[in-house]
């Protein structure tokens, strides 16, 4: 199918999901790109004008992040042109502020030697990774030593998780494309990934409870 | 270490890590069975008022879960004896009610084909496959279908998770523990999950960016 690349302001709003006011403000606090003028007060827009307000979309009304975090983001990408420090600030900018008091010097420890078995390149200091240094700090509270110390088996299936997400989202053909999809990825993924290991649960549980028959206990 | 068994309201307290008042309030409204009266006004405590104790605290402290909510669920666990039904009855406790309307029919098959593909028993229409469907519905109408079509992969590091957690759960010996081990694990075991996840996202586009020298494309 061959797209049309340029478009009114009407068919922006159409196609990109968002009324014409909402377009006009994010003109206005600069977001958006100015279109091309035509006349004194007509402006045409093109793709990347209906990619970019896919993405700010995303940002605003699945992951309800703020105007500025939501500029954060899109400077990252127009500062170009690593994929990776946009995706960094995208990741960061999901997860928010952790705070780093509290943090337990042996979960960092435990942490680290799980990432270290794995080989994962990953940023030390992160939110991701403070956010990760937090869940196994409050395990250790909860005197959860039983779920820690499935550490790695935990890490070894998040790695397949990671792996499925950033490899379907880097099939994507513009960076504005893809930061949506990591977006979208992370916020939609998360509940399906919850309620996937809850059924998951419910059939070990049942497992455990009445074995099939002939099948080995796992 | 030989604990001990029977103990007065203040060592209960010290123990489960609540106040007396609060312990008292869960006597009179029938959560926590009396203790063996030694006089007129002074009672002992044994290990199973201990345990129920760090359940409910699990799932009023941790889970938030309402007061009513808390009442199913130890009801459920001494309406005994299966675990399977206790275990039930919490996982829908702690999933909450999930608004079955505008589920897709298309988003239900499709999550029914992986359950059957995998070859989980689990509860269909239970609180966990609706929220499982209402994932599936909201990544197909955001035009996800990158990352729905990769339902099975995700399924199969969900299977991992789960088995994870029923089977570290499992070795609990009383069942207010085992319950008490799910309720933590599910609360405190997702941001981990999804720590991990972000930490793994983090490898994978670095390993996109920058190929470790000698590693074959994975």
């Amino acid at each position: 199918m061959v797209e049309k690349t340029e478009m009114r302001m009407a068919e922006l709003a159409r196609r990109s999901g968002l009324g014409v006011p909402t377009i006009k403000y994010y003109l206005r606090e600069g977001l958006l790109d100015p279109g091309r003028l035509t006349s004194v007060n007509q402006a045409v827009y093109d793709t990347a004008h209906l990619e970019r307000l896919r993405l700010i979309r995303a940002l605003s009304k699945v992951a309800k992040l703020p105007l500025n975090t939501i500029r954060e983001v899109v400077q990252a990408i127009d500062a170009g042109p690593s994929a990776l420090d946009a995706m960094a600030v995208t990741q960061d900018a999901l997860v928010g502020n952790v705070a780093a008091e509290d943090l337990n010097e042996d979960a960092t420890a435990q942490l680290n030697r799980v990432i270290h078995a794995r080989g994962w390149r990953c940023q030390h200091g992160s939110p991701a990774h403070l956010a990760a240094v937090r869940a196994v700090t409050e395990m250790n509270a909860e005197d959860l030593t039983v779920l820690a110390g499935h550490l790695d088996d935990y890490a070894q299936a998040a790695d397949a998780v990671g792996r499925i997400d950033v490899h379907a989202v880097a099939q994507a053909s513009t960076l504005d494309e893809t930061i949506r999809g990591v977006v979208l990825g992370s916020i939609l993924r998360r509940p399906l990934l919850d309620a996937l290991v809850l059924l998951a649960q419910q059939h070990y549980a049942n497992e455990l409870a009445t074995p099939v028959d002939g099948a080995p206990p796992r």
